[in-house]
């Protein structure tokens, strides 16, 4: 197994800055969730603080890209942190300050970055390092549709390769754990994923030593590249962005049943953050505005369910100063935390337009989710109830048993998450 | 995990009447391939003989079928076998007979079904075992678009249920050990599995108790169903028929690569039928005639690597009694089958244009296979040569040592399998 | 030209049982149909009174089938009508004296069939007129997904011609002066028309010489195939079933849009029945029940201009026994219908999220339909007034002038159908 | 109707450079074919010269391009003749001075452009004229995928109108009667016209009042967009790039079959230029390298008579001043031609696995041509001979009367296209 896919033996948690922030976060803003994390959720283990899209961009404003804008860029046509959002990054040091700050507290730093080369590098033909050649001769014709930064990049040439290379050892000198990469999972205007890059960097990162965790945006991931992304990267998203409404929830039933078979410590699918708690302070997709999340607490309680049986990794959406007191018991409940950490089968084992039934095998223990998806509070019927293989089941989320001959009522919306 | 998945701990191996008879295989060619089964092949694992479509057509003449002929019935609508072709099959005890014959030489008994209630049932009402519902009651308006002999079943009422449970029956006690049921994991004309019939089959096997392995056909089957297939069926086809051309076998790197995570013990990805040696004696589809197989011996050697190494079932296609010393010796090879039975991870992890390697692992061993998929002989390139984890290579099909800092040749559209 | 496109000089009008009656009208409802026609209709130009699907099935009940039941069926394989609805057609006579009726009001006479051979007449291996083949070498293993009752016909054999042959043949002895010939312009199952028996029906009509308008159902059929129906047929179907609600009459703009070119003399791309005034008695598709049209008055004044500017073919799906004064309106305004009659070029010129605008040119006059497609009532905007070539509109529903220099307020879902 | 419709009355017909040299065609070699034009051919109804892409780019070198380079542009973002090809457009005049030369020989002068602004202007954000807006504000993150010179243009704000409006103002004081615009009729990436822009460019080009040819480019256009194109644009392919080989010319028979009821003055669906004579001098994408046609002498009559009895637009690819004898003739046959100009309505009336006849008719006569497109010469067989009506046919290419009671061979990939 290549080795970078040791770096997640367990699904990563953290928290990342774009349901909140946008293409905006500023580095204070950054700092303050990172000592919340430190303080609050680095025991339950939480540990990576992912600071998303476009940091080189001094303009940004929302989840709005400006089309065409100038961005920071180094001599080697490698984009570096905007010093108007990111003060520490003065004198060319990039985010090796912010990075330290956050490792100071035993925590791990993340960034995104966008597949390619800035095209402002291609249409003023700027500098690759280690290379005669120029930005214009590595780059390819093709874009991403949704910002306008970047053109692909020729890694068929040698000098592709080593773009890449120098961009991943660039990051390593400023302590980066965690490298999210996006328009490259799945191309909403090539549709499909741009493996070639993906191989690229995957081998970028082998060669730099450092342990980053590789994740793929945006979904949805295609399953005829499940085992391809199991080569080559520790996450990869299944879902196009993820937003706090219930047609984007009950569709992941669909994504996580047809992946499960891919689930195994190196490779976590993703099913992208949880858009819980204060979300939309600045940024304007997910369509709630600067809110609580719209999700019922039932619902709540049915995502982190699937999140976790499944396996996806974690990554917190919402400010974390501010937390409230629901919200954080969501992410710090010791017995779901352990399944989560433990599971190493999971499968759907029943659906149908009423219920979802997951079960996940530990080595020691057997859990059950079942789901119900209907609009109304229901009964588990006997023909569901009846896959469960023991005599009651205890509740992970409210610590209750259920007894076989009781009847089980689950919300609407809602889960019974239990252990055997 | 279903009781039923543990019906095939490893892949299955036998001998299918298709490739050599289509339509219209008879009682004697049957058990002449048992006997040869019995007395050459049994001990290297091979163990099912395997009774193809139609054996209820009594003028069936190759792989055409006779559109809307009428066919071999009993009183509850369940198909029986024609008895001019299965004289055995007297006196209503069906293929009783034939299946003590196989087990009296330790061998497993299996037949193909199509999924579904005769046309002909429906059009004249007749009965079902258990209800006083009738044919007609049961039938859904589907058809498989290239045979005409069943519509669907309607499964969502309890009687449809009760029709597959009858057929089950019937098929326990003539003693069967293997169903492949066709016309239902791909449907050409509906473009998805016959889920529910799939479901409704796959308990109907797990309530009648007798070990018999349930295998899906045709393919492609789809990525999107994966899992579906793992708790419901032990094989499910990759392909559509597979027939000996260059072509097919080099599109089966790219399936095979796709379903590599989902081989496991229970589940075994069916990369169809070995159409090698003499076949083609009264099947047409093929397009080779009665003749021995157009693939040359290293595209033998190669098609037998990939089949073995990511774990597909083998089921050989020629004929037996008159088989030739090279082909046998591709059934008989101990090495090979030795990391067949025992690899338990799989993996394509290398794809050029000229190049694709396989690395398989058991519990003790490392197997790697370099495939040659060019149109010439080629040296082995350093690239590719790099992905071995190790000083030299055992050959397992001609027992020759490669060691790392020798020139490794390999034929065009052939195969180095080796063992480090 | 081929002959029959004569036969639809301008677009036919008529009334259909479907909206009504969906598969079970009885003779008695069909001819007070006639009678009300030919008292009010006729002089409008609304001729043909068109019996719809499964006139055969003799236990028929509503707009769902009964799978599988038997059908009435003469020594030919060829379908008649069940005696126990239509009373005339005992002794053979089929749809003769039913005809008769029709005809001696000065109306003319339509009929439904489904493309094929009956299934029963397959499985019973029936008689086909003039040869000596039988059902079974005609019958081609394909099917309508939405009724159970034929298999297609096979006309690469000369016996295939000649089975339609005799069914046009018994058609033309009945007086039948319109077909609507189903499953066969787009099959819900095979995504393409049945273009070789539409070719084959064509043919037959061609040869019996009796002036019958064909007309193919469903829809939508593709655009690919524009110029092959204009070869063949007089009306082909825009759409699937055809009911009202707004989604269903707002999506007609797309395929009247791509449609306008092949509106000619002898070819008249059908929008569908008119579901308009009482519907649903027997008919349950389209979600009302039994009650008066659910579009508003407005969304009815749009329909009827849309339909007409168009050239669609006008088949009435209401009751006309107790049709209602609006309604009434709608089929019998002079200044519309000739507008409908004379146009002889016509073109949607304009289309925005609010606004749709149709021009459509006679030899003598110039007309312009403004739809308001928005949610509210609406002053026609001065880039959508600009396109009118003309100083006043005389609105040809309500006779009022519309002056240019005046405010042109629409109402939500309605229209202004203005000649210049 | 649209003013610009009625610039062309009867299918444009012309020499255009792509076939010939690609992206690199030089002032001197369009004047020599200017030359031959007017002293050969004008009298034939042969008037446009066109000179295809990239004339803006220096260092072009064949039908590949230079990705990202930079081109000749004024200071209101618009391109404009590379000097070093194009010496006559020294001081700012463009291609007034070779529209002047062509003017002067009574030829018409056409030039191509792609879609969009340059990519140059909005990375450098450069002026637009007649506005405060700059290149950023009015481009689109939208591009072509096959060439690297422009995005899109937003022409829902009034600036994106102001630039096409400033692009084809440039263009009438050039004195250009013909604008061939590209990656326009079909995206090869967003897989459908660009419809707003094409709809700014009409605008643009009845704005300036200059007699222009609108031409769109790629195909193959979307057949659901034809009344679209019919109201916007003189010509828009029907497919991609045409070049030498029979596959190509095969295909034709599809395209034009089913655009045929789009054809009608003012709208002549386009075939793509003949790539006939001495072709690829510097133009690599045909495969031929620079040579004579591939076509045969049969298939270049096939062709010419597919072209012309369609009512194809007649773009001549070949060299012109080094034209051989037969290519000549191919061009000013005077019976051909009249049937091109007089023909108002076309049809494809049969067509099988060998045959394919279409039927023309002018005021006064009938024209068939009879395509052999077997592999074989054949003898025109009875069931297609039966499609004429009449009783002899005059071959219009060799002058010869075929009675009714011979046998008419044509040769494989042949042709017989008479006159009644």
């Amino acid at each position: 197994m290549k080795e970078h896919l040791n770096y997640a033996p367990t699904p990563p948690m953290g928290w990342n800055s774009w349901d909140c922030y946008g293409a905006t976060v500023r580095e204070d803003e950054v700092k303050a969730h990172a000592d919340f994390m430190a303080d609050h959720l680095l025991k339950f283990g939480w540990e990576y603080v992912v600071v998303d899209i476009q940091w080189s961009e001094p303009e940004a404003v929302s989840t709005r890209y400006n089309d065409f804008f100038p961005l920071h860029m180094d001599e080697y046509s490698r984009l570096i942190p905007a010093e108007n959002r990111f003060p520490s990054a003065v004198d060319g040091v990039g985010f090796k300050a912010l990075g330290d700050y956050i490792h100071a507290k035993g925590l791990k730093f993340g960034i995104h970055i966008m597949r390619g080369i800035p095209r402002q590098a291609v249409h003023q033909n700027t500098a690759i390092k280690g290379t005669e050649k120029r930005a214009r001769d590595i780059a390819l014709n093709n874009i991403c549709p949704w910002n306008s930064d970047m053109y692909g990049v020729n890694v068929d040439v040698p000098e592709g390769q080593l773009y890449y290379d120098s961009l991943i050892e660039l990051y390593a000198s400023w302590g980066v754990d965690f490298i999210k990469v996006d328009d490259i999972a799945d191309s909403k205007l090539y549709h499909d994923a741009h493996k070639k890059e993906i191989v690229a960097i995957s081998q970028a990162i082998q060669k730099v030593g450092r342990p980053m965790i590789l994740s793929l945006s945006p979904g949805p991931a295609h399953l005829k590249n499940g085992t391809f992304f199991q080569d080559h990267a520790n996450m990869w998203r299944l879902t196009d962005d993820f937003w706090d409404h219930w047609d984007a929830l009950y569709n992941m039933f669909d994504r996580t049943a047809e992946w499960a078979s891919f689930v195994r410590p190196g490779n976590w699918p993703d099913c992208d953050m949880l858009p819980l708690g204060h979300i939309g302070l600045r940024a304007v997709d997910g369509g709630g505005g600067d809110n609580w999340t719209r999700f019922t607490k039932d619902e709540q309680y049915l995502l982190m369910s699937l999140w976790t049986i499944f396996g996806s990794p974690l990554m917190f959406g919402g400010t974390l100063p501010d937390i409230d007191d629901f919200t954080l018991s969501l992410l710090t409940n010791e017995s779901v935390l352990q399944m989560y950490r433990e599971v190493v089968e999971r499968r759907q084992v029943y659906r149908d337009d009423e219920w979802v039934v997951w079960q996940g095998y530990s080595e020691n223990d057997e859990y059950v989710a079942i789901f119900n998806v209907s609009d109304k509070d229901s009964v588990v019927p006997e023909e569901v109830k009846k896959l469960v293989e023991g005599t009651a089941l205890l509740d992970l989320w409210h610590g209750k048993m259920f007894e076989l001959e009781d009847e089980w009522e689950v919300a609407s919306h809602g889960v019974l998450l239990g252990k055997l």
